[in-house]
């Protein structure tokens, strides 16, 4: 019998370092909002997708043809025209362009994930696409959830639970946050809007008026394209 | 309407820097197996048990009427004659003797939670008492999984999952890991062991030869004390 790959789930940040990355795929789970955004604006004609870490760095890719976006606590960043909402990112504002994106959580991952093999980039509108390229390449998985400031959040843990409840036939999944996480996603079935609007984060949001947003996010499989990180630190699709 | 008091859970000692314990009440869990011995010890006559983090530091206490107990990596430590059964400490071995304990996980985190108001030791043995126990307090909570090496652990989730649900009406719980730990302890109900089977921590063990162990660390509300940490760094019961 043919050994399966295996796939680990990490629930935050702070414990991303305890899972060996090297020979595996990760891929890098912020439904709210980050991986979203990139996901739409890639799916929308971008270019690529710059990941920075600070605002500062950000500013630094000023240029023709290039968005510069940084979301702090949820909102725009002081200074910036553009944030975090996948919303903004229509292809009237960012077909052809680049995106320089910033943001509170999933942008840190993006970087910490180098030095897998693939590093590629997850959320509810391009599940069913990054389930099939995962059965595809067949390599060891980390499923990386971003979380909110380092600290364990819903929403992430419940696409890495829906991950692997697509993958139980194909891989082997023997950590406990893998069982957990798809023991949530299986009992929440249906009701994932109202599961996650008792999550903190949802609250946060919610308090910024962008409710639209939240739901867009939870939108599941409206686009078949999988983002990854190449080692030029650029997001592509292909 | 009074304000209600919180609770919070902290899924691994890598996040509980996120949290202030400052003026709390932090239960430690360590189902498999050390809040489960150190309930058991003193429940069957133990003076008193003091936790420490290295086997160098527990061999300093020897003396008479002094047991000396390590455990690493699931089996008696090296030198030790005693480790982290908790079906080791029956009246005949610990009453009115000392359990100087070092444990893979557990112990560390009693250490870590120095500054809370109260330290209180959590296991399914003792469930209902401590849940009592929290009520009677009525102040702000952490349940702190110790957890396996720092990763994400079911059984100590799924412990802090029952807590929450039992004292649902009477505090608040407006964080993820709370919500989260809740949905897996209701929806696991009444198999608790046959989740626990999934767990690795039970792969692990269950190698060893400790099933039993892991059966009597299950078992629910089978004696009503509240160990406690005390100034001096010793757990008690009164």
């Amino acid at each position: 019998m043919e050994q399966k790959a295996n796939i680990e789930v990490c629930l935050s940040p702070l414990l991303f370092s305890l899972l060996k990355k090297e020979a595996k795929v990760v891929v890098v789970i912020d439904i709210l909002r980050a991986t979203s955004t990139i996901c739409t604006a890639l799916f929308n004609g971008a270019q690529y997708v710059i990941p920075v870490e600070t605002t500062e760095e950000c500013l630094k890719y000023k240029g023709e043809g290039i968005l510069l976006a940084a979301e702090r606590n949820g909102q725009i960043a002081e200074g910036f025209e553009h944030g975090n909402s996948p919303l903004e990112y229509t292809p009237e504002t960012i077909k052809d362009n680049v995106l320089v994106l910033t943001t509170t959580n999933g942008t840190k991952c993006l970087r910490m994930a180098e030095g897998a093999d693939h590093i590629l980039v997850g959320s509810f509108l391009n599940l069913n696409a990054v389930v099939q390229k995962l059965k595809e390449l067949n390599q060891d998985v980390i499923l990386f959830c971003a979380g909110w400031k380092d600290q364990f959040n819903l929403e992430d843990t419940l696409f890495a639970g829906a991950v692997v409840d697509m993958l139980k036939y194909d891989f082997t999944f023997d950590n406990d946050a893998a069982f957990a996480a798809r023991q949530l996603y299986v009992n929440t079935d249906e009701h994932l809007m109202e599961v996650v609007k008792f999550s903190s984060h949802y609250q946060r949001l919610s308090k910024h008026g962008v409710t639209k947003d939240i739901e867009y996010c939870l939108s599941t499989n409206v686009m078949s394209i999988v983002p990854f990180l190449d080692k030029d630190m650029k997001i592509k699709i292909s």
